[in-house]
């Protein structure tokens, strides 16, 4: 019986989950006797709920899909909304009225923890409801952060992101001989998968970024003046790179340090990151030049170097959603895991989406050095094969050319 | 009668300078009859004065000199020197003397503004002395505010990457429906070529960013909320940029706005940017959501998306120096035109660098718009040349290969 499948994206943008989104678009339409119209919520389930959704099928021609394929961030616009637990709550029918008026037989979410936690609420209403509908999470997050996959996509172009960024920055501070100090803040709250990727912008032993501080480790600002004297006595030139969520031993992030006492000429607080408080202690500590610098958003959504092998399997997670849902699975997100043998092969199935939902995957302890402050070699060959290669690119006038929901441009 | 030549580098670093070096060392070993060995200085003329010195024609492989090509930064290290108004120091009688112990012909000065200065009092120096030693500057900063030349070197990857970005952080900060205000700071001073190019990033009429704040047009925090409150009642993701050093009527760098109550934890003078200062101020009176970004050293010096053009210019600045030494030419600087007729061609010659040194070319007022919020038609036409292609790039382990005076790593 031929139905309708809709896709959604939710949470917060990378560099490939749009990549995800042109695969769910073209394995469905891979399947004219079982799927019809692909359509796409627009933003989120939260969109949805309001009546905001499209049918990718006819708005999308084969150059459009080849520019999504390209185009960082979130086409079909994100959210961040929690369902209710309550499976009698009145949002449940009017989804799953909505669900029947588009004649929807399956729906793909493409996001990261909180976005798994609607699959899972998703299929287990429809179970209540004797729906048969499958739901399926498609797995999205710069933060590597998810249970049971391998890795997430989005991860492998962020991290390239930062691991060249990182070596570009390392090269600039590099170029004067005074004594200098750079501290570069990076994304990561509770996992320190992104900023573990900067172990990657070291071209041989000795070279920068001298010293690694991850949220696992807990952050004592004695040992950090210990660590950055002994780098100075080595080398002028020490870059440092921290998570945006390092944290004291009593729990305290260091990006809340400053919070008391500091106000602008209106009299506001103001937030800051924890590399402008290092940056702050650095300078009246050891009285050299210090710079701070904040990856921000880009690390998450740049596209300008994605990382082919992530392009690939972001693409191949949504065509396996597609897939697997013809084989009516529901309640699962898609998850991948290295084959046996030598090389890098990966191999996509589907977890539980209760193994996932909720949960997070903290970095290795074990791939951290004992001192705390670097990354184990083992975190390479872990990585290396996540960043390989360079997808060909659309440009147009000298720039990334990218689509939007109002039209390619 | 054959002689050694001798290069440096000096100021900021960008994407470019080494593509500069590399046209030096390319162009040299081109004249075996007339150049010998092409000497580096270390740190610029302040390293060179301490002995620091290499010789690159044979440290150099061609291997090696096509990695040099792709490296932004500084390959050579640099320095911010100035030397004395009196040419009877002893600094110029020890210069001298190096110069000759290395049987040097031509010395080449890589640099900006005030490396110029540098080139300018060398080549007056030598006159004095009644030495035939050429010295001729090639022009570098993505600052693009030297005088005379129509662009420089350096700029052109700049506009690009901060072109490229801001349209990745436009899609980024599109994503939710809720209100939402996203500032980007850029570098430059006192000139806004590089805030200009952010218009670049804008893709159709109506697209972010929606606001452009120029030093060139005094800032008024009166002025900047009424545009915000337009902006935001327009649609409700607003991208704006900021130049570095917007000032107020007064003169007051807005970065400055923050300095007396701003300590942190520690009891220290916190430093901020422009953009910071802002977001403080729209999230008070506005009650959105706002970020601010801070691009940061990578937009002088990032490779991840250099502009193909840039990079040949870069070269062709080099080669053009050292042809012109060979001609007898000093105390100039190498300056470029276009070409009459259509499409964009490029011609090199050389400049007095009297007109050049320690003088800043602003950005045309007249491509301001009159709101003073936004960069008209023409500056697009004067910037695409300088963005066009991307050059070939030799990769490694999913990373851009770069070269370092250590070795290549």
């Amino acid at each position: 019986m031929r139905k309708n499948i809709l896709v959604g994206q939710s949470g917060g943008p990378t560099a490939v989950i749009n990549a995800s989104l042109y695969g769910v678009i073209t394995e469905g339409g891979s399947h004219p006797e079982q799927i019809g119209a692909v359509y796409g919520m627009v933003n989120g389930i939260e969109g949805f709920l309001s009546g905001h959704c499209m049918n990718l099928s006819e708005s999308l021609n084969s150059e459009d899909l080849l520019l999504l394929k390209q185009t960082p961030a979130a086409y079909l616009g994100s959210c961040r909304y929690k369902l209710p637990n309550n499976m009698d709550a009145p949002v449940y029918g009017l989804l799953f009225e909505k669900f029947a008026s588009l004649d929807i037989g399956a729906c793909f979410y493409i996001g990261g923890n909180d976005s798994m936690d609607t699959v899972d609420k998703l299929s287990r209403c429809a179970r209540l409801r004797h729906e048969t509908i499958s739901f399926i999470g498609v797995p999205k997050t710069i933060d590597n952060d998810l249970p049971v996959t391998d890795h997430t996509p989005g991860y492998g172009s962020a991290a390239k992101y930062v691991a060249s960024t990182v070596r570009e920055i390392c090269l600039d501070a590099s170029v004067y001989q005074q004594p200098a100090v750079t501290i570069v803040e990076l994304m990561g709250r509770h996992a320190g998968w992104v900023t573990a990727a900067s172990v990657l912008a070291r071209r041989h032993v000795g070279d920068n970024p001298l010293l690694i501080y991850m949220p696992e480790v807990p952050f004592s600002m004695e040992r950090f003046f210990d660590d950055v004297k002994k780098a100075l006595d080595r080398q002028p030139n020490v870059v440092i790179c921290v998570s945006e969520g390092i944290r004291d031993k009593s729990g305290k992030f260091i990006c809340e340090y400053s919070n008391e006492a500091q106000l602008d000429t209106f009299g506001h607080k103001m937030l800051t990151g924890s590399a402008k408080i290092l940056e702050s202690y650095v300078r009246n500590r050891f009285q050299v030049k210090v710079r701070s610098v904040e990856l921000n958003v880009n690390q998450r959504c740049s596209s300008l170097l994605a990382s082919a092998a992530d392009v690939e399997e972001a693409v191949l997670s949504g065509r396996t959603a597609v897939k697997q849902s013809l084989n009516g699975a529901t309640g699962c997100m898609v998850s991948c895991s290295r084959a046996d043998g030598p090389g890098y092969r990966l191999e996509f199935g589907l977890t539980d989406v209760g193994n996932v939902c909720n949960k997070e995957k903290g970095f290795p302890v074990e791939w951290i050095t004992p001192c705390g402050t670097d990354i184990s070699p083992a975190f390479h060959e872990y990585a290396l094969p996540l960043i390989a290669g360079e997808p060909e690119r659309i440009m147009e006038n000298g720039l990334p050319r990218y689509i939007s929901r109002a039209g390619a441009c």
